[in-house]
């Protein structure tokens, strides 16, 4: 027997566990952090990974491998980055096991110099980068990698925040500062445009605060979207590295005058977290609602038949048409003539978040004629077999829409511009407050506050309420006003809210 | 200037390593055994990927995502498994770091059981294949992944032994046994179709003996290469596990009279070597030579113009031209409209392996045609511009044909039927003797020898020779003879080689 998926009402963290175990996205591991991403949740991957690589070969990207082991020495050399990771670093310090007592492998053999597992490639990549540039004419290189990487996280919850994560990261480096500055915001707009049209996820953009910036950069972009929870979480981020690791590593080339010259860098990562995003964004109490361009599985075919063998024989047929006909047209489709009933059937796909359901049975056959079902509404609908293969492309660009529009409704629905404390503390309260509460009393949301830039105040209203900045709106209105804490003038807006 | 490439006849394993250096498919990096894939090598390794996963997946196979990290106790539980790997495992034993005096980071936090960076994933999968079959209507359970392992390694070259590398592991779950040993086939016979029509390297199939299959295997079967300096590549592996695994990772099912069952299991994987099979199969003193079929570039278009502005702009535009219309049929195209030397150009995408270079001048523009260069025979042929989207395909598939070929005459070659230790020692001397000089003398190749099936003869041979049992080939032609070395019955002849 399935277990119930609880719902957001009764329990979001729960329910969020329950709809990744009841889609089979993901499992948990013998490893205490890591996780297993199931076939299901992969086939996901897969649909990203295919449409970011596209997006960023066409600025010219390419692919390569750096290896997965960084020498400590390399951590040592930029100071602020090594301090940002020096405490999430997995460490191998030995390359042999010998057998010991009681048949129990014991490490052997020591290295010299330990070797960190890549938390991020920095400074891997641009110590070979300082040999492969010479001169200008080398520049932009624009190099991304898709691979694993590993920050030991104490708290892990699937996708969200796991100890191994895959990702992409992308490290560009250009001659001059404006050109860095372009492909910083190039490749954002990437993850901007990703994330709105395929997963149908809506974004705030805009600069981190100098406290929430990654460690060696000059600034730090982000994008952010709103969860169900109304909590944001980061789905990507683009750093403008100025000259910080060129000077650590001498990245240099010589410019058209000869002269030799310090390069400008760029780094751009999204990861498997951004499945935790999709998941949050759209789901409900049924299971995993997944956006038509991002779903492994875009329609599902589910014969109903009765007993005689004729008549499944025929309904088999009619079913293997319609299949043949959307594959043919570009979709992905799943034919289901496993021996169950329907209803079980239906169940099992609902969950796993295909977005249209086809059913045909005897009646249909007879009228020439499917069922179509949607995910995101339960909306049922007769189709005429012979207009099959226009109406559920129809069906699918319509669920992606309205996925969005919901997403965005909620979004504006859940921020609010507040102008003094009271107001601030009105929506995410000061005392500490269960999780599942906010979510019931619809409290929290994006706060659009104004802010004097000071890291002191910044900090005192993370501690006293857990919101954070979590992003400087590139989109400012231009208004001036004070400091919702302090009082102190301010010239913009930021979105403060709780965050995963 | 460039350097140029070391001959094959000079000196076999610097000319590889000045191909790969001069193709910019790999570069060396910090860290010991552990080479960068540059993006021209990736793309190779991309094509791979696309090529092998789409037949993976037209079998059933589904892609998942296993912990990059293996509890120690996991490779305990499979004693012979744990004994092929313990030598060679990189293992995590804290994880943070912390400053040390004089700037120094110094490992920190031990794990309480250390972490094994995965060599390959039996023992993690299977952990969690025990969870997920309950019955036979699990099975058959078909999962890949693409990964990245470690295997410490004391000589490494790149792609050819690394100590770290990229690949697929396939792992499968049956209810039979018949199931497993045919889906053990399949697989392999996915491999040498892969192997002989996309990379154009014709390969041996059939087992290996007890003393090389894998460790933990009830049989191992493998495809075997010949380079050209005639020793032998294995180019992938595919393992019926039995039930060894099942049995030490209590991966069970009920079958259809609800009794409980150890189920079947293979293992099979092909890595970032085969690129170093590809490189060694085809190119030659002028650099890298690429099957089209893999070609990250298929075609290059190289314009040649003079001093004048509209003759330039006129040679451009046909130009562009041609590669849209070449681009529209499906293939890969770079234009290179850099400004410098044509010579340099040519050069350049000869050493990088593109098998058709197109040259289009202010004559061949006069007369409407082209030029079209082979990469693999040099051949020169003046094509009409109407013809080209005809011609250059027909190139295409002409030069991947003739790769093959070529390979497969030079293996004929190189491949004797030896009946007595005499004829065995006349093309493998029992002297130690350096790489080059035998490939000098054209000495070596496959040797079809019987052999009586005993492991001392084996490991005989092995010392006196160096040459190893690379196969048991399927392909038998059931005549009876002698060891070659003992004299021993023998009903099967066996492939020895010596081997990368």
């Amino acid at each position: 027997m399935a277990k119930k998926i609880t719902s957001r009402e009764e329990n979001y963290s729960q329910w969020y566990l329950d709809v990744i175990e009841a889609a089979q996205l993901a499992d948990s591991s013998p490893v205490r952090g890591c996780m297993i991403i199931r076939p299901h949740g992969y086939a996901i991957w897969e649909n990203i990974q295919k449409e970011l690589d596209r997006m960023f070969k066409e600025t010219g990207v390419k692919n390569a491998y750096f290896p997965l082991f960084i020498p400590k020495s390399f951590l040592e050399k930029e100071a602020k980055h090594a301090e940002g990771f020096a405490k999430e670093v997995a460490i191998v310090t030995h390359h042999r096991l010998k057998l010991g007592e009681n048949g129990k492998l014991i490490p052997d053999a020591p290295l010299e110099e330990p070797l960190i597992v890549r938390p991020t490639s920095e400074t891997i990549m641009y110590d070979t980068f300082s040999r492969w540039i010479q001169s200008y004419r080398d520049l932009p290189l624009l190099i991304n990698q898709w691979c694993n990487v590993v920050r030991w996280e104490l708290r892990t919850r699937p996708f969200l925040r796991t100890m191994e994560f895959l990702w992409q990261e992308g490290h560009t480096v250009h001659a001059t500062k404006k050109e860095a500055d372009e492909e910083t915001l190039a490749m954002l707009e990437i993850y901007r445009k990703f994330t709105e049209e395929y997963l149908a996820v809506p974004v705030a953009v805009g600069y981190k605060t100098e406290s929430e910036k990654f460690a060696g950069a000059d600034y730090t972009t982000c994008i952010e979207a709103m969860m169900q929870d109304t909590k944001a979480l980061q789905a990507g981020t683009s750093h403008m590295l100025g000259q910080n690791f060129a000077k650590s590593f001498e990245v240099k080339f010589l410019d058209e005058k000869g002269e030799s010259q310090y390069a400008w860098q760029t780094s751009w990562g999204l990861s498997t977290r951004i499945i935790g995003a999709l998941i949050m964004a759209h789901s409900d109490d049924k299971g995993l609602v997944l956006p038509p361009k991002i779903a492994p599985i875009q329609t599902v075919i589910v014969p109903i038949w009765g007993e005689k063998e004729e008549e499944r024989n025929n309904i088999f047929e009619a079913a293997d048409k319609i299949a043949e006909e959307l594959k043919k047209i570009g979709l992905s489709v799943e034919m289901d003539k496993r021996d169950a009933r329907p209803g079980a059937k239906f169940f099992e796909w609902e969950k796993k978040g295909v977005p249209v359901r086809i059913e045909i049975g005897p009646k249909d056959l007879e009228a020439n004629s499917i069922i179509a079902v949607r995910r995101d509404t339960g909306e049922k609908e007769t189709v005429a077999m012979a207009d099959a293969e226009k109406r559920i492309p129809e069906l699918l660009e319509a669920i992606q829409k309205n996925l969005f529009e919901k997403a965005l409704e909620f979004r504006k629905e859940n921020t609010h511009a507040v102008n003094s404390w009271e107001e601030f503390v009105s929506h995410i309260p000061e005392a500490k407050r269960g999780e599942a509460e906010d979510a019931k009393t619809g409290r929290g949301g994006f706060l659009l506050a104004h802010w004097c830039g000071k890291a002191e105040c910044e900090a005192e209203i993370k501690k006293r309420t857990k919101a954070t900045i979590r992003c400087v709106p590139f989109d400012q209105p231009g208004e001036e006003g004070k400091c919702v804490l302090c009082g102190g003038a301010s010239k913009k807006r930021v979105i403060f809210a709780k965050a995963y």
